[in-house]
């Protein structure tokens, strides 16, 4: 199954969505690697049409790479050899799968760009060291991140839940609200940016359908308007992620982040005039 | 099954509610098929007293008609003969049920009461010619009331997703907000009014329960207090439609469905005074 | 299971944790019964500390007393008798089972502190005399609580659902919004307060897991800011009720209620020095 | 809602069926109490015509009497004025609700027909005295029947649970398999015949949907031959109880529910002609 | 997604497993329209190799065709369009969606292959004219079909749901079991063989993810000893049909359609031999 | 939460029943981790009296040893350490968790007791030497074990999937059916006997809360007769795995297993006078 709006091959589109299905379970129970399934079936819900950036998916070179199909643990290689098969003017945006899956691209894209800040929507800080004794996991990916691009690169939004250590360590954490603080921090930024979107970001009670469920979220109304103030930067790859199918009742909460992914490609489509 | 507060007979009754349970899924697996029923079993979870409008539905006469129970594919011709029984004295809220059941309402009221407004709640335009083939089906059927009443007599609000082309088709079709424009409308508004709340207009974090979810809708509150607004004018009918007590977990999006039931009928019944 | 944060023997302790799991279905079939185990194990999802009080649950000597688990009809007698082994320094908190389990907790105070006032957080006022034949029930805990204590000092907030006559008899009942009233409120007690939380208080959106949903209910941060209003007064018992795991999916709302028990453990922490 | 094969009035109809949705849960949070809703609405999936019997409900004078609906603990009166409008010539199905619900079914045949057997289908014994304090409840039901009827009238088949002194008090009790033991039983019994059927006699494999699920169960085919033996038998009464359409996926569990009632009705039907 | 044993071209592969996800439900509830994507998904739980016939997948040639997508009312003829761009050389299996998708499986066999018999292993007969209405839908199918290769030629298994007409009509209906029947049947058969398996013919117990349950159905063995009883027929076709993932858990009733596929795959490729 | 009928302290018990709820899952979303906690409730349905032994727990001294937690990927270590507490006259029953929890019981009971057979009910192999990567894992557990106590000592019944290697790599598996091969295979083994019960050797429409069901099972009668059939043999120790109560609606599994609990802990009980 594709998205229904995908139009382009993988020569043509400017756009590319990559599933990265990966969580960690290597048993049958399934997680959040049915996420990308899940979202390209909502998708099916969602116009072609944004009545928020009054622009259409069908003006945009889109190409769906499909999932990677991980049989062994070396899922970050293999998520590696996908992203290498594209073009550095064509933006990727990957549907996870746990936050892990926010790694290969960060990687590919300091080969490929050098410099760029992370602008990460979370509900959790996920910068701690060792998670239950493993260093590459869901709750440290953006402590791996900020090794690779360096802490100062990295902007957090939305934040409301870590440690007292986690929440003190980065001076670019932002608690609760993104919209407050969101225009002053893009002024000051004049890399290029990688958007990260875990969607536990949002209230629990618009997208119950994660693995850790946080109280006190953003609406997706804040959601989409930081999206859009981010219209001038030079977008270089962005990633949606922790949407988990089977913890909730997964329609609603699939179509929340089908429509996140189509203002994120109409986004990231607008970029390409400005290289 | 009925409404509790069901308190009067056909004869008596003053409102009417009136399951026309279609959903045009011909097998046994079931959707918003179920939703008279769901609204029934979840109103007895409803007090009979408004803190909104500090009213009683006990001292309202209501006739609960039951379901019209579909066995031909004619079930306009069905649902017009149930509706040919009431009186006009009578106001009758139609409880989906797909958005389609709104139709027969609406001609029925024509041939009752000549030239009125529609008020239409929902997240979708429903303003297509034709989807997937047919010519009436839910994302058709606001064209066909706009065949039948004038489009310059649809009034949409909250509306947040359609094509291009429907977006644009409608001067009344208002975006996002219902609040922020319903005063003004109202206040240009002298013919009878017709109220459609597809009840998808609301947030899908409150109201997870249907078919099309779609993120950003409006909340119960800016609903609750929309209808209040509706008080002067003279209403002749309403519908409720697309609740789906099988596409999420029913218990909480039914009460509130069965709560909007209860308003709308005390706000009808403040009508009859005015006739 | 016991909570993890659970550091002190039942000796040390200064936050008692103690689950009264009764919801009067005698039969397997299950309810609120399951809440404290639920909220248990929701809470392996919540960190110790809190971004909004700036407090580690790590540095409140926190004791789980697990579950009083009910025989015998005789369960208020069953809570009392658990409830007496606690000594006055050690502040209770109940985790329910439904809002009838407030009533133990009650009497208990009385005898332990004299004079106090409940502040009482709920979409239903609950304050009937009878129902269905019953004079203890979770329709009329408030009454029976207002017996014990004198109904002026029975404090009730964001109240939505009501008779007309539940409605009006207490003159301290707030509808709707908390947050306007509470600060006035607050400066007029004086008394020791005793916190009631029925978790419908919050919107069924993002607490649809309870028994009784019922629309238009307050935000977690109206909720959160609302308890930490809290914080100069003298805090002596609190509970949290009516979370029902069975009702809908169970986790978002689990983990939201699981957070309501940190912020309200640190609250009541820093209680101890004022007395 | 109504069973769609009911074709008679209150005064023509042979075979009534009669819904006491009783389980004893005042709250919201349903079980049990939505068996009769839910089995008529299964009830369309299952056609008139058994292949079983080789007859067609349409050649049965049915009425469905609707539920009573119980608003007081008086359920037992209530249920009595329920069946006490019903002539002897008319014979009652009724549709649980718990098991407790067969108890006015009893006393009513009690009255109009003197001395009569009882045949019980169930997993558990339902001989306890008492059970957590209640002398009138599920697990208590057939000992309260057989006070009425006296003991040596129970027979009880497929019993699989229970304390050693229930599996050692009724000598016409037999465990695990009817088939082996019911020829012969039936050939013993001359007097008429109620038949009691708690659903989770079958395999929870089929028929989960119950509220106290045990292993080992009887397949269906065993219950519908069973029940055909009994077509020399005057039958008087029967009931069908504890399905649980919230206990599990309900519609597999109650298809098969509202096929054991087709038989049954068709099975009544045939014994008019005996008396 | 693809089965992860197709290892076969479209060019090479000599079984070819083609989905028809057609459900008549037009809106975006869905049904037996995820059939053979959960089919797919659920196959990943399956082993390669058979122990029943004792031969593995990987030693056949495989092609994965993917799932016709239908935008238009005209499915059969889009049907048709994906089962003529194979050879006569290569089987197709059809995965359905509702039973209709037999339809055009078996006029494509017809044109191909002239005169073959069908053998149908379902609960329900499907030989009405018409119902609700219509001509061509999943009650009627085996009447439509009947008409393409003539009524002698359509042999029916395990039947155990029908009106009276359906019933008697055909002389090679066969009730309840199909082991029984089935050897006699074969020895008369001297034509190819297309087979037709709703998966309700399989007990709800094992099978309730499915559209229409019917209790009393055939147990997992006796469907697979029947499917081997056939390896000495010539087949040209097959289909597994009205799987629906969303009509009860899907997880244990998809591993068991899953498996179904592996046996009829098997049973497909070994019919290679004898052309 | 404690099993019910645990009736002595740690010192006292005979039967020691030890929780190990490892999944490997680390993030929230939850699996076969909530068996032991859905075990011990679904055990308040299950009565202490089995009708199939005719003994009473009772009269068994049983220890509930409640759960290990993990918190590291340690897990082996923990377990042991929580094994090695007991003493060798008591015999220690493990409820999973998935079936890798064998292994620590295995390698206590290999220091424990030396030689010894290992009776494995289970659908699949679990003989593979590496799986995704891992050499210890659900999918090699059997391997594992077979390497610390021989693989001529490794007795596998009911197996229905597999490899080709797996399926003819040891000559003590026997295939489909439990009944058929066990009183042979019995009389031939003189060692002290451990019993592994991956419950998914029960067919999936009995058991479908498993992790990876597989259908053509052993019915419930089956497992039970095969069980008593042991009760000549000295048993040192026994597990029940992969009871997963989120892969499917868990109370009727769940009842099932608690059930399969309480044959086995008589069964063991009755070992103590052999030794």
């Amino acid at each position: 199954m594709k998205l229904y709006y995908a139009n382009a091959s993988a020569k043509e589109g400017r756009i590319v969505v990559l599933g990265l299905p990966y969580d960690r379970t290597v048993s049958f129970a399934p997680g959040t690697r049915y996420g990308p399934e899940f979202i390209r079936r909502c998708s099916d819900n969602i116009e072609d049409y944004s009545p928020y950036q009054n622009k259409s998916l069908n003006d945009v070179k889109i190409y769906d790479a499909g999932d990677v199909y991980f049989e062994t643990p070396d899922w970050i290689i293999e998520s590696r050899k996908a992203l290498d098969t594209f073009r550095k003017d064509q933006i990727v945006i990957v549907l996870g799968g746990e936050h892990t899956v926010t790694l290969p691209g960060i990687t590919y894209c300091k080969e490929q760009y050098g410099e760029f800040s992370v602008i990460h929507f979370d509900a959790h800080c996920d910068l701690r060291d060792e998670y239950l004794g493993e260093k590459i996991c869901h709750a440290t990916v953006m402590r791996r991140v900020s090794e690779v691009i360096g802490l100062e690169n990295l902007y957090q939004f939305a934040i409301r839940s870590g440690t007292r250590e986690e929440l003190s360590m980065n001076k670019n954490l932002y608690k609760f609200s993104v919209f407050e603080h969101l225009p002053n921090v893009l002024s000051a930024i004049n890399k290029p940016v990688y958007i990260s979107i875990d969607v536990d970001v949002l209230d629990p009670g618009i997208m119950p359908a994660v693995g850790t469920p946080e109280p006190g979220g953003i609406s997706y109304k804040e959601l989409i308007d930081s999206l859009i103030l981010l219209e001038n930067k030079r977008i270089i790859g962005a990633d949606i992620v922790e949407y988990n199918p089977l913890a909730a009742s997964p329609w609603a909460s699939g179509c929340t982040v089908a429509e996140v992914l189509r203002e994120l490609i109409l986004l990231c489509a607008a970029q390409h005039g400005k290289r």
